[in-house]
């Protein structure tokens, strides 16, 4: 049986079209699922990066902010993500985190709906920072937070809802949400979208433009790898700019920042979402990470991703210990992200052991395990390997104790 | 005369205890000052960064977010900021941009005020983002700017007066305002004191916690080295933090960041002051830029500062052509920061000019020529051959031909 897994993902590794990527990263025998937390090194980017800070900062010093592009970095780099969410240019601005960027379309959008709607729904299974940031938006704007699961989105919209802030896919369970569905309900009740992509950019389409929505946020440092912390970006979507009204007004989106007025006037564009001065570093490495998209198909990268987790799944339902472990994430194609979350009573001792074996998911509290599908640089090979140690060390961890352990930062 | 004035330069370089340092930097025949915008690489920078992006990323990857100290790098470096600029430890944390810092910092001391004050005090003559930002605070938690300049905010403050931010040194002038002074205004009248210790920290003491400051906020790109667009801190006074409620509630100021839980919590202490997931490498690199301070007291920076900016002062008034260059920074030391502003009516060209010949400063529009003295870098040497450089440009540029020209972005 195992033999049969084994060939099977080794034929599948050699009739993928994308398994050429994968040399474009710093990886080892290690079996890398935690893509979705925090994705694995471009190989080329120390290079670039001894060059930002040995050149640009070192030598050119303060000239770097006009000959090196450092000033126009925030616009350039979100016209580079922009594609792969289906956007066209001049509506994505990259900079700050995601929790900082979920208060600008949560507050810029609540002051783009009308006056009267005092509601904003909060996807209520949404990772926690969006929730608290949304709170605190609300309440900051006179309005009332909601809580709704996506499935109950449109049963709860009204004349009242603002605007919905929905995750395109569950950090939890994997489960993919209905954006164009649940946009097109917003919009026929007259509120706004606004998506987290976080974990959707990057492992398959998401068609922002197409989709007609409003405003979106995500961060970097998952699928599309650039680098622990990198900076988050925020889409708005071009008919809003104009009337685009920014809680944190920095002199970055002003329209002459070396005017140095006291008075602020907006920039046009997406660059009134920018805010103080860039974090080059860390900007800089996320643009030499985008590198390893050139020439990437984003549906190929989707088709792989359903057919690893499609096949990692049925390895684990071959390989595993019965009832030991369930998975959460939804087996139709159309509601499945690019991760697999299986639900395990020992999770806390099984992703430890897991680790230590080389296979490295992580845990959600209180008894997830998530393994993350990057389709550029995860094989059929690997997918079979997990689900095989995965199946080891249930056998080997006792059924019934489950401990604290192996929390992973970064969602 | 020119020989006299190197001949001074070249005793005071040799009796400066500080001139040890310099071998820290990455220097090469530029006099570089414009410390005061982007300070220079420490040496050995690159190769941590080397290591954080090559081993801490590409070989441990989310490991590191424990095993390599990531998640609690903020308030780390909080902790080495302090003594710089005179806090206790637990009261800074490191993350975001000056500018969201502000926000942060400004409604926070809006709702740690009476109810009944509605207005906030705002420095008229401060770097822009901070009014800009200010302004969007006062709107969003219901209050009222007030602008004034520092020598006004004596008489400006009164029991409707909720908090004042204030920069401790003007980015235009150089001017150094009276932190401990004003602060004991604010609170004589019941007003909490906000600081702006951008154009300070790292150049001269600023005593927060001796002084009674509330709150304040500075970037680290400056006279820190931090990099450039480097995180910037967040101080709140113990006393307050129990209290302190922040607008950006991220899920990295929660209590219990990983129990991943709807509702919020807030962290105990300085931790409360961050949001989200902070940027790595921008953050890495300010941390190990901060090891050129091992050893280094702040009261003979500002010895330092003051000698070296009364000296470049000096050689101005020797060299320069009559009547074409006129100081706008005071000549009383406590009055003056750890820059020269020069008004010139070809500011423009001038600037550029002598960015030509290898001396670096920076232009205010319209007409200020902006000269950084970096204590730990910048040699009497340096002072001396820019002021002679300054003369031989004045007097080969025309007077009255002032064109666009020579802008740097990081104020």
């Amino acid at each position: 049986m195992s033999d049969t897994y084994a060939q099977r993902a080794a034929r599948l590794d050699a009739g993928d079209e994308l398994g050429k990527h994968r040399e474009k990263f710093a990886l080892d025998d290690t079996v890398y699922l935690d893509g979705n937390s925090l994705g694995a090194l471009p190989a080329h980017v120390p290079g670039r990066m001894a060059d930002v800070i040995a050149r640009e900062w070192g030598e050119l010093r303060i000239r770097s902010w006009d000959e090196s592009g450092w000033w126009t970095a925030p616009e350039r780099i979100g016209d580079r993500i922009a594609p792969l969410v289906g956007a066209a240019e001049g509506q994505i601005v990259v900079g700050d985190s995601t929790s900082v960027n979920v208060f600008k379309a949560v507050v810029a959008a609540a002051r783009l709906a009308d006056g009267g709607r005092d509601e904003i729904l909060v996807d209520a299974t949404t990772f926690p920072t969006d929730g608290y940031i949304a709170e605190s938006a609300a309440r900051m704007t006179g309005h009332r937070i909601v809580p709704v699961t996506p499935a109950e989105l449109p049963g709860a919209v009204t004349d009242r809802t603002a605007l919905a802030l929905v995750n395109h896919v569950d950090f939890r369970t994997g489960r993919l949400h209905d954006l164009p569905g649940l946009t097109a309900v917003l919009h026929e009740a007259g509120a706004l979208a606004v998506w987290d992509l976080c974990h959707s950019a990057g492992a398959l389409p998401v068609g922002l433009d197409a989709h007609g929505v409003d405003l979106a946020v995500g961060c970097t440092y998952k699928y599309l790898n650039g680098g622990p912390g990198a900076p988050a970006y925020l889409y708005v979507a071009e008919r809003h700019q104009a009337a685009f009204d920014s809680p944190l007004p920095g002199w970055n989106s002003h329209r002459d920042p070396f005017g140095m007025t006291p008075g602020y006037a907006a920039a046009d564009g997406a660059l009134r979402g920018r805010v103080g001065t860039p974090d080059i570093l860390s900007t800089l490495a996320l643009e030499a990470a985008l590198d390893v998209w050139d020439g990437v198909r984003i549906e190929d990268v989707r088709a792989k991703s359903l057919a690893l987790t499609d096949f990692f799944l049925e390895c684990v339902r071959a390989y595993a210990p019965e009832g030991r472990v369930a998975s959460v994430t939804p087996e139709a194609h159309a509601e499945r992200g690019s991760q697999v979350a299986l639900r395990c009573a020992e999770a806390p001792e099984v992703m430890a052991e897991l680790i230590r074996r080389g296979v490295v998911g992580d845990l959600r509290r209180p008894d997830v395990l998530r393994f993350g599908f990057t389709p550029l640089y995860v094989s059929f090979a690997d997918a079979e390997r997990a689900a095989r140690v995965l199946a080891e060390v249930l056998t080997e961890v006792p059924a019934g104790g489950a401990t604290p352990g192996a929390d992973t930062p970064t969602a």
